[in-house]
Formats: structure tokens, C-alpha cells, sequence
């Protein structure tokens, strides 16, 4: 019945792993206590704190925006705002529900790559004592951001430390955090908690789960507030086993590593296959599992006669192209080929 | 990993029904479109047509208290609010999160067995034209209560009409809506669309699902709302073919029956077997897949070593038991032994 | 263009005290720091600290449902709750103003007179760390009650104990907390902060002010959450110095004290008066400035052809009689005397 | 107690014009009905259909803050989107109480001078029909910006027919709404209600008032709306006849124009008199009662030892002189000679 095509339209298009569906499947079996009291979900606490360090806590859930708005409403006072990216997901693309289910107030900086700087962020961290202005309250980034960009460690460290100067917290979006570490080559700590991340939404789904995310903290005091906000935001899963399982699998083997690690060669292998295309202009460097290139019009008109994708700027004519844990190099070939007969047809 | 002991604590302590875990395994493979353009989720339609009624549309989300915020807060607006029963899970077990994420006011009324009848309704349904007081815009019910009580077609009929007299809607939390079809002996629909509900949370997951809820709408405004609604409230899937897969495993050769059937067979089979042992008082009939008891303080505690089970009441010694689709006579007959054994020790 | 008639429907019928509306006019010429930043309201800090206790601090603001959802959303994460009568003001009378505009959970107790007692708060102060049950944060009491009751500092400081033994806050919504006062002979803080209360919403309004209330808050942190939250709730007047002038008349020569015990004697009056009238049962012992009798729906009618008042309760046939600060003894007795032909007409 | 002196830093600084203070002294006087049922308000709704057109109805509540919410509250949905400028007070100036009270997402588009133009909208009105999208609902205007700019009849009209062209609705926020009307020389209902704009906050309390505001729709079903939305945001006044005979005396005798134009004048003369002064320039040209010039920073520190007033802008030196309704040409010159001696010193 699921068309077996693979495309590039987007990694959540991607199925789920094997490794992490078998353990979904042994994760049946007998009854378990609902809620987080179970085995697989004390197990994901050992591998959270091997990966994240001694204090990460995991709170595990369905979705991106689940997470994001559990996490950013647990650091946020009603008066309270978020400095973000005007391409942020947070802001972009999960509809009105940070400000609907939470109340919270984005404070949006244009960054055309998705990345914050220093120079960002102070244009919205101010006036903190101003009670007209809502208190800029935390730092929000997206690792890998929207457009496929990566912060190194010491890129993070330095937001942190900036927002720790102001009183502010760092919260990182990373519903691609692992495609972002196996960039770098370091582990999912390295660009979190060991760069002085506060809270964590780590994105399970587009890395081969069937439908994981969770919030990962690293102080009990935000810990508490988190384990009261998911289920005060819908996202505590009764059947949790069948959630943490997914997490367990990705952490098992380093799983996480080998699909997003995959993922980004494909897109390594794609942006070095179109770049030569006569019309084809890459946006930025291809860093983690995303191209994004300007085509003329009629090209990906024609291609997307054989090819599902998003065009990301209509006015630009750029086109977003996604790898996925599953990809193939064939698949890369093929797709390569075929924007090379639009190109040039 | 898992203890493979079944107990009475809770359904949603079962696990995934094998037919239900097939579903979601033979949905993996390939890509699919995301947030419900697949095929599985196409599939789905058709099969809530044909249970619900032509007008139905289904929108898969993740769990109850998601459900239940997006079916209420796409008939609320700001200055609206729901009546429902004290102890409806909306009000008592969903934590602050129909007010937190959707600012519905809940107006409640005291209902011992969970069910609402006119005369609770009209206690609460009036003041339309009050500026002070929120206006009553829905009726919620669940069906089967969480007292494990049974609305029958014609009492959800009288009750939807009472509504509808009043410019109000009727919702029906399904957490257990199968329990309550099999119980009754009739379809989905006879108990929803058919019987004058606006729309329904129907709930898989503690019918057999891995975790998969689903707003049920039969009118295309209201669909449209619910559709924006679940998104606003993080409930917006992404791989969503793998919670249509699940609905469908339900709704395919009667599974939803057939589970629940039987849940309700051992809750009656556990009812008939302890009510004669001294100082074990049912509280009301076994209709459903819940057995409501009063015991001897010192019965419970000696049941408590042996088996997991909640004190509902700490005040009256009410305690609930609950069979699931999984629960075998073997383990009602060795639980109603357990609670003799502790009743006369 | 206003008709001069007094009426005993509401106190805030009633206009403004000549001393309030002289503080009005005397606070105007030239020019002075919008927000709070103003000399008047730098004096009414004064006479507050002088009332309430040096550690008092008044953040003025427009109307009661403001002061109340400022305060109860200053003391509330999402995921806490409030315990209050059913018939508080903050429940019945504000629409869904707590729950829209600030997402509280109000868990209500079914109170007859309005008064909470420490039995009535244990039902449903309890499940502190239930995570599928918001945790009660806060226990609400209204000085003097919807139904006209007034708490004793006693019964005030048992609660606050109570309050405070489950970690729990009390908040006092006084809009009528001068008639309470008055009523007692104590001062305004022998019934708040010196009986154990967190933070107040201090009634102008119904007192002789043209539109004032203020939350009272006495320690620091709490204090500049609500510097927030009255922002945040759109509570903030710009020219504050109006607002600020009205609570500096009503503090200044006990003006407060003076037209509650003018008020509440009135309603001693009233009550008095139409005891003995046959058909005609008061309530409860009048306490403040309300008189609640149940009476004949004939004679009710006949009444209501020459009188403005509120049937409170339609099942019973209690109606609602208020006196204010401007009633006289004259408007009483007439009142009386038109109650008595209307009962024997 | 207050400084007589008149300052130039916010037209809410000024007090009450002696024609509002007389009628809310003549408001005074016997019982009124509450919550609006009075004969002032009754008065208003007249003057209103006078000035706006026979449909409009006016909603008297506190503050600006409050207007918007309630105004905005009203058109939006839980996901539902507003396109405003950056600079916005809705955005900039309020807190996050829009977010908090209402959960209503606010889509900003950079506009230096604080107008909306047809492409500015465009950057955000789209994507109506993408789930994943806030769906852009309403368009936001500020008449006259908080930079001091006035729209046309003819803009607002153009603005209105691309929002209508989009499904979306105009909302004007008009906390000057008297000084834009007064620059343009035209009713409050040519650059409103006969301009297209669906709902207006109307600002009294910058106007000579001494705190009132207006939400004014023009149709029966957001009226309806609106009537709801003002008690659910807590900014129903109990005591109305005083809140409303502010409005009636500003739009008696066109006291309105006449304070709003002789604050447009004064702002002129200022303008006039500044821009001659070396180092001093002049933002934008002034259009009604606001003048914003860049100073060099050192003047900018001797004036202020002399003069209160804000900088607007840090980084580039902008300064915002406001003129009131109670500015004298004395108080101008006397304000441009301290400019120009902390020019030259």
C-alpha cells in the first residue's frame, strides 16, 4: 500500500529503522506500568546520562512542536519571551501553537541560514527591566537549523555564555541534533550540555523512530517543571515503553550516529553531484543532511514532474532537498540524473 | 525487560494486540508522504466512513488528553465552556491542560458513576446570555465512564437533543468508546453520529493500539477547525501513516470488538467472582471493563503485596480493576483467588 | 441624565464618594510619570505599608476579575491549580476570564455560604505530587463572601496554616474586604497579612471608588511577578495618578471603615426590618453589607414592579439585596416598607 | 503633590481635560446599572453611530493593551495569525500580554517609520491554507504609527481591500486615532469604518481623557464577539457611566479634534523650531503630535538634565518628543531653546 519510492522531500517522509522497529516489537509482551515507570524508560535514563552526562534527564514525547513548547513554557513565565530565528521551526512552522498552548512570545531575528550570532541575539536581549517589553527569558537555536547549517561547540558555547551573562537560558531545537553532532563528530553532549546548553529538545524521528522526541534537561529544579509541563501539553504518552524504546534502540550502537551520519554523505554526494549543473547555484555549503540550491523556473518544474520536493522561496526560486537515514546512493545518482535532464532538457 | 505479568491496574498497562503491531510493521518501508497524506491514513477515512457514517472525517493524534483538548477547543471560543462531569477525565485526571492549552473552563458537576443525565446537565446550562458567566457551549460525556458505566444510544440521544435545544454540542471522550459498542451490542456509530453527537474522541489505545487517538468530526466546518486545532495543540503527527495503521488494524475485521468484547467478558467474569466473598461490596454493575470495589482496609493492604491494582477513594476503600484486551480468565481467576485469600487471610 | 434613585441591587450602583471624586479632580494639572512613577502613587505605598504592614507593597489596577487573575496568575505555573467555593467570584462571576487569560485550573468546593473551611480545601488539597492531576498551588477565600459571610482572623489564620502546611498559598479576594473589616472593627491587615494571607485583591470599587482595586502583595518576589503580571494582563493604567488617588482617599481618614460600616449598617438595617415580615426568611445572619432572603415568587414580583434587585437563585427563590455606602437609612425603610405590601398586597 | 511642569515625554503624561473631569464629575450622583446598562453609555453608543457610521457600536474599557487584545481576541481563533509592523505597540509595547491572554501570534514585518504598505503585507499574508502555518487572519494598523505617521483615507482603504482580498480582516489600533484625524482634516469614520477597517481600537485616554478606550465594531456578529471578549479579558467596568462619559465629552463639541489638533499643532511648531538647530535632524516629517529627531549624544545628556523625554533608539540617537492636548506654544519654545543651548553649549 506505501509507495516504496524513496524521495527528497523531506526525513520525515523516511520510514523507521529496522533496529529501532525490532525493539518497538520487543517492547510488546505482558503489561508494563503506563506513564514512564517502566523498564525501557529507566533504561533510556542510563543511556541519556551515558550520552548527555551525569544530570541529563530524559522526558520523552510524540513530536517536534510537543517538545519545543514543553521546553520552552517550562523555562517561561507568562511575561517572558524567546529570541529565535525568523526561520526557526518554532516560529515558522508549528502554527500558532507556542503562543496558543503556552503563551509564549517569539522574539524573531532574521537570519537567512538559520543561525543566530551574538550580533542576533543583542538586537533582541535588551530591556529586561522594562515592563513594557516582555523579558527576553531564553535563547532558542536550531541544530541543524531549517537550512541545513551547523554550530560548532564552541558556537554554542559562546550563545550560552552570552545568554547566561543576560540571565537568559539556552535551548537548543534539535529535532536534527543528531545529524549536527555526527557533522562535527562529536557526541550529542559535546553540543548541549557540555557547551552550557540549559534544556534540550532531541528529535528521535527523522533519525529512524517511528515517533520520538524528548526534552532532555540537566537540572533537577527544570527537570521538575518539565515532567509537570508534558503532560500539562498533552505529550505524555501512556504506553511510554513503546517510546522509550525507540530512544533506546537510537542510542544502542551509536544508531543515531550511523543513520544521521549516513544521511549527511548522501547529502555531501548530492550537493557535489548538481553543483556542476549548469543553472543548479548551491545556497550555502551542504553541512548536514540538507541541500538547498536556485533553480530556474522551468527546471524544477520539470523536475518535479518526476521528483517530490518543496520549493522553499517562491520568490527566489530555491528548492530544499532532504536526505533521509534510508537513502542510497542510487537513490542520490538517480536523482542527480534527473536534475540534470531538467536542466538541460 | 518487560515483566510478562498481567495485572488489573490499568488498560493502557497492556501492550500492543499482535494484529495491531503487524499493522505498524507492515507500514514501515519506502517513504510516505507526512501528516496524513498517505495511504494508510486515506485507508482510514474510508473505514470511519463506514463505522461512523459518510459525513465522518478522522484526525489521528496521540492521546486522550490531546484529543479531548483539540475536540473541545475547536468548539470553544474564548468565552465558552464545557460542562462535564466531576469526575470526568477531562477535569480530574488531564492535569491544568484544557485550561492551560486551550483556556477552556470546565463547569463542572458532582456525578458519583461518572454519568451526566438531564437534570445534572440542566445544573449547569443556563446563563447563555450572561455576560458574567462563560456560556455553556458543550456537554462532554465519556463513554464508558471512568466509574465504568454505560450511556445507551437513547440516553446519548436525549442528552445530545438537550444540547442541541440549547445551542450546545455534544462531545464524547471515547477513551473506552469500543468498550461501551460491545457492551451495547452495537456499532461506533449507534453510540456517536447516529445517536446526535457533534464529535468524539475515540480512543485505540487502550483497545490495543501502541498509541493512537483519533477526533472524529461529521461535519466539514467543525473538521476544518480540528484539523488547524491539532496542529495548534502539538498533535499533528508527522510519520502519521503509523497511527493510521493502528485505527486501521482496529477497524479491520472487527478487532475494536472483538478486544473490547472481551475486555468487558473478563471484567464481568472478575465481578461475578468476587462479589460473594465477604466484606467485597461491588459499587455498581459491571457494564463495561472496569470492576469498582469497597474493601476492608486491611484486604486491600494484603491484597497490594500480592497484586497492582489503584485505590480510587482513599476516604470509602474503593478500589478499581481493570481488564484489558489481554487479560486471560487464568488471570481473573488467580486475582479473584488473591483477593479471597486477602479477604480471609 | 443619571436617575438619582438608590437602589439595593448592587454596591457598584452606587457612584462615587465626594471625598474619592475631590482626590480624583485634585490629582489633575500638569503633568506626571505615566505607569506608577507618580507622586500619588508613591503616597499610596505609604499609607498601604501603614495599613497593611511595612512589608506591603499595592499594585493598583481596573477591576476585580484584573486583580484577581493578576494575583492567582502570579502565584500559578501552568500546571497548578486554585481550591475555591463554587460560588466564588473568581468561578462564577468572571466568565472564563482565569482560565483564558492566564490558564488556571479552578478546583471548586461546593460552599452554600461562600466560606471555605479547612474540610471543605482537604477535598481537594490532596495529590500534590499526582502528575495527572494539577497541583493545588493556591486556596482562594473571598472577604466577605458572595453570600455576605465574613471570616474571622481566626478562621483566616487556620486556613493560611493549612495553606501553608501543603506548601500551598492563600490568597484573599477582597473586593469587599473593607465591609469584612469594618464588619470585624479590626484594621485591613488583621485579616491578611497579619492572619497569614500571600497576596490580596483589595476592593475599591464597591467602597466608594469610581474604579480602583488593587493587589496587595508583602514579599518581595511575589511582588515583581505581579509588577509583570499586571502588564501582562493588560492592568496597567497609564495615568496611574487617577487610580493611585482614589485608594489614597479611601485610606485617608479611614474613609475605607467608614463607608463599610455606613454600608454593612445599613444592611443590619435592612435585615432588621423585614425579619418579621411574614413570608419573608432571611438566609444566613447578615455579617456585611448583603441581605439574602427567600421570598414568595408573588411577593418577589410585586417587588421587583417598584424595586431593581437579582433573583440569586431561581430554584429556591433567594434574592439578593445589596446596601452601599450611599444607602440611608430612609432608602431602607421604604425598601422595607414596599417589601411588606408586596407580601401582603 | 503633582508637578505642574509639562514635559515633552509621552502624551500620556498630560491630565485630563477640564470638559472629561467635569463630565465624569457630572456622571456622579445616584445609582446607576453596571457593566454598561447606564444612560451615559446608552449617550455614547449614539455619539459613536454619529461619528463612525450607523453600524458602529462601541465596547468602553480600560487601556490600549486591553483594546487590542480584546479587538484582536475577537477576529482570531486559536490559529490564527496577525501581520503587524515590528514596531507596533501590540508588539513592542504591551508585554507579552497579547500572547499570554489570547494566545494570538503576531506575524511582524520591519517597517521603520511603524506603516504597513500592500507589499509589506504580502511578505507575510500567504501560505492561508498551510497547515503548518499560523493562518494569517487579521492585517494590524497603527493610526498614527507609533513613529508618528498617518495613514490616508486612501491607504487605509487599499490596505483593507488587500486584507478582504485575502479572507482577513483590518484592525486598526488607534490610540491616537484622534491626532491621524485631526493631521488629515476627516472624521474618526473616514479613516475607519468608511475606509474599510473592520474593528478599531479607539483611544480616548492620550486624547484628554482620564483612562478610556473604545473597541468599535461595525457589524452585529462580531459585536457579539467583542461584547464576550471585553468580560473575558477583565475590562468590563462595574462602575461604566464614568468610563463613558469620558468618551461622550471628547466627542462632544468635537472636543476630540480640538485637543488632537492643537497637540498636532504644537508638535509642528516644535518641529519647526528644532530643525534649524545645528546638529539637530529631523526623522521624518511630522504628521501629527510626535517629532523624532537623531541628536548628537552629548546634547542629547545635557537636555536631559533639563527635560524629560525618551530615547527611542540607542544605537542611532533617535530622541521622541510627544506634544499633548495640554502643550502651550510657551512650553515649545521653551523646550527648543533648551535644544538648542544643549547644541551649543
Amino acid at each position: 500500500m506505501i509507495a516504496p519510492r524513496r524521495a527528497f522531500a523531506s526525513d520525515n517522509n523516511a520510514g523507521v529503522h529496522p533496529e529501532v522497529l525490532a525493539a518497538v516489537v520487543a517492547a510488546n509482551g505482558g503489561h508494563a506500568p503506563a506513564y514512564g515507570s517502566d523498564d525501557l524508560t529507566d533504561r533510556l535514563q542510563t543511556l541519556v546520562k551515558e550520552e548527555f552526562g551525569p544530570d541529563a534527564e530524559a522526558f520523552p514525547l510524540f513530536n517536534g512542536t510537543g517538545g519545543n513548547v514543553v521546553a520552552l513554557g517550562s523555562l517561561c513565565r507568562a511575561w517572558e519571551a524567546v529570541v529565535c530565528a525568523d526561520v526557526a521551526h518554532v516560529n515558522a512552522d508549528e502554527g500558532a501553537a507556542p503562543e496558543a498552548m503556552a503563551g509564549l512570545k517569539l522574539m524573531t531575528v532574521p537570519a537567512p541560514d538559520g543561525k543566530l550570532t551574538a550580533a542576533l541575539v543583542e538586537t533582541q536581549a535588551w530591556g529586561f527591566d522594562d515592563i513594557h517589553r516582555a523579558r527576553p527569558a531564553v535563547v532558542s537555536i536550531t541544530q541543524s537549523t531549517e537550512m541545513g547549517m551547523v554550530y560548532t561547540p564552541a558556537e554554542i558555547r559562546a550563545l550560552a555564555d552570552q545568554a547566561h551573562a543576560h540571565g537568559m537560558r539556552l535551548h537548543v531545537d534539535g529535532a536534527r541534533l543528531a545529524n549536527a553532532a555526527a557533522a562535527l563528530g562529536v557526541s550529542l553532549g559535546e553540543i548541549t550540555s557540555r557547551a552550557g546548553a540549559d534544556i534540550v529538545t532531541f528529535g528521535g524521528t527523522k533519525n529512524g523512530a517511528l515517533g520520538a522526541e524528548a526534552v532532555i534537561t540537566f537540572d533537577p529544579e527544570l527537570a521538575a517543571a518539565v515532567s509537570r509541563m508534558r503532560k500539562t501539553c498533552g505529550q505524555l504518552a501512556s504506553k511510554m515503553r513503546f517510546v522509550s524504546a525507540q530512544f533506546v534502540a537510537l542510542l544502542t550502537d551509536h544508531l543515531w550516529q550511523r543513520n544521521a551520519a549516513h544521511a549527511n554523505a548522501m547529502a555531501a554526494r548530492l550537493g557535489a553531484a548538481v553543483q556542476g549543473i549548469p543553472g543548479v547555484t548551491l545556497c550555502r555549503p551542504v553541512q548536514a543532511n540538507a541541500v538547498f540550491a536556485v533553480l530556474p523556473r522551468d527546471t524544477t518544474a520539470r523536475l518535479q514532474a518526476r521528483q517530490r520536493f518543496y520549493i522553499w522561496n517562491q520568490a527566489t526560486g530555491e528548492v530544499r532537498w532532504m536526505c533521509s537515514w534510508d537513502t542510497t546512493p542510487a537513490d542520490v545518482d538517480a536523482f542527480a540524473a534527473d536534475v540534470a535532464r531538467a536542466a538541460s532538457p
